[in-house]
């Protein structure tokens, strides 16, 4: 969120969508996830991967954000997922977010066919730009090679910039890759924010001038997080670093949609939040017992639990 | 199409979708196709991967097959593709297609999330049946894992047809590796219709109790590819098959979806078909003339033009 400083940055989360029994979104119970995170100073990335925002129809997703909207949440602090496999119909979400003030988009590549050229993200990203022709809109690029198949080179990035420098406001890399997050940092294009995509990378993303991080993990940990965040010139920063890559390191040895969800149902006593969509499944209750056993052993509270 | 064996087999054409200027469907050149693919004794596999079926919304997907029954095409000779990223998404488009009379479907997995298990495949495929909750359902499972990068395995299948012995009809096979569709073949399942997932295993799918082929190059190849097919028993069948070889050889050297509606583009003298959806582009005019020099130079016509 921005929070003072010149540009974007910041924590998101890209929040879990919890699910009733017949699987239809439970609204109420994200709107209440939301301002707990809103509370723990972490913006509310919407429609991420962690969100199954891809396991969502565009109309479902339209109804989510008119629904957050209604209860009173701050636009400015989301950055909804609007990236699709069919232009159409990141067309008709991302007018949407802007119509409802979300001008903070966060934007796959179209991810089914691979092998595509830069001409081809090109013209995806500049037909969705022209459409939605709106000058508020700033689109975060979202490369994450690891599921998308369909990588953001460093060669697109440029062209998007050259062609549209305030819409294409920045990027969240998820590409594990570090030495990718530096090449993009090391370019210094101007009103660019550079997002990790994970707190991993966090204290080495701010320290070479990237606005913060978009991270699974902040729908269970904002608090330690965003610790960190504000304060990465501490003397301490590097033992906290160590200490949210440590909890990381528990939380990921397991399926981390389920596991996110499944942690947050344990401390909220809400068996609603174990529900996940297919093709994904649910946490076992022994590995929930053990993970929560792991991370309770290196002194995990859900701070401000509400 | 079924045309007088006892279980569903025939070719198909992933029928490749025509663009106006501003790229919505152009419906009319569409259904013109579509009744020339059927006089070549083709069926209709709407919105396949060579339909560019996952850079359209789902609405666009239903309003194009209400205008192609209503233009009078027999849903009987259709199997429109209906397998989206999101369950609900599926659901939709496959009440749909049941509701209009196309009971054969082509049904990707859901291919956004990576590395899910087999059960999360079996409660996608389980729900989305229990939901559209129709006897007359049959559907074809879609394996393409070079393009999803989700797989079919052999133990999902057998599940699904334990659960579902009528409503799982078949697959597609588009792995392009043949030790998988005969491990498939093999298998002696009842009342299960496999589909090579191009025409360069139709001899062979054939001559192993196999049900045809679901191929990209039908779209501009119907003729020969039908009449092998047919004839597969004749002894020029594999003279056949090397010369349908040779052409399709020429035809993916060039990206594939350009490269067809390039092809139908000259042939119809219609520059409508030239056009694709982002992240795809065109076939330069350059590549069409040599691509059409090759495919004359060892003997093509398209055969049956209207």
């Amino acid at each position: 969120m921005n929070d003072g400083r010149s540009k974007l940055s910041g924590v998101y989360s890209p929040v879990i969508t919890p699910f009733y029994s017949d699987l239809s979104v439970n609204k109420e119970l994200l709107i209440k996830q939301c301002q707990w995170l809103l509370s723990q100073s972490v913006g509310l990335a919407v429609f991420g991967t962690n969100s199954e925002a891809n396991s969502l129809s565009v109309n479902e997703k339209i109804e989510i954000l008119d629904a957050l909207i209604e209860a009173g949440i701050d636009p400015k602090k989301t950055m909804p997922g609007v990236g699709c496999c069919a232009l159409t119909d990141t067309i008709k979400l991302t007018q949407h977010a802007v119509k409802l003030g979300c001008f903070n988009v966060l934007m796959l590549p179209p991810f089914y066919y691979k092998d595509v050229s830069d001409d081809g993200l090109f013209n995806s990203y500049s037909k969705i730009i022209e459409t939605v022709d709106n000058d508020s809109l700033r689109i975060y690029l979202y490369h994450i090679p690891p599921i998308a198949n369909v990588s953001i080179s460093l060669n697109l990035i440029e062209r998007l910039k050259n062609s549209y420098p305030k819409i294409i406001a920045g990027i969240k890399d998820s590409s594990g890759d570090w030495n990718n997050t530096l090449a993009m940092l090391n370019q210094g294009w101007p009103d660019f924010n550079i997002f990790a995509g994970s707190e991993v990378f966090l204290l080495e993303t701010l320290r070479n001038g990237g606005a913060g991080c978009i991270s699974a993990t902040a729908n269970i940990n904002p608090h330690a997080i965003y610790t960190l965040y504000k304060n990465w010139l501490s003397t301490d920063a590097s033992i906290q670093q160590k200490n949210l890559d440590e909890f990381r390191h528990i939380v990921q040895k397991y399926p981390m949609i389920p596991a996110l969800k499944a942690i947050v149902g344990h401390y909220h006593n809400d068996s609603n939040w174990s529900r996940v969509r297919p093709p994904l499944t649910s946490l076992s209750k022994t590995n929930l017992s053990q993970l929560i056993h792991e991370i309770e052993a290196i002194g995990y509270t859900m701070k401000g639990t509400v």
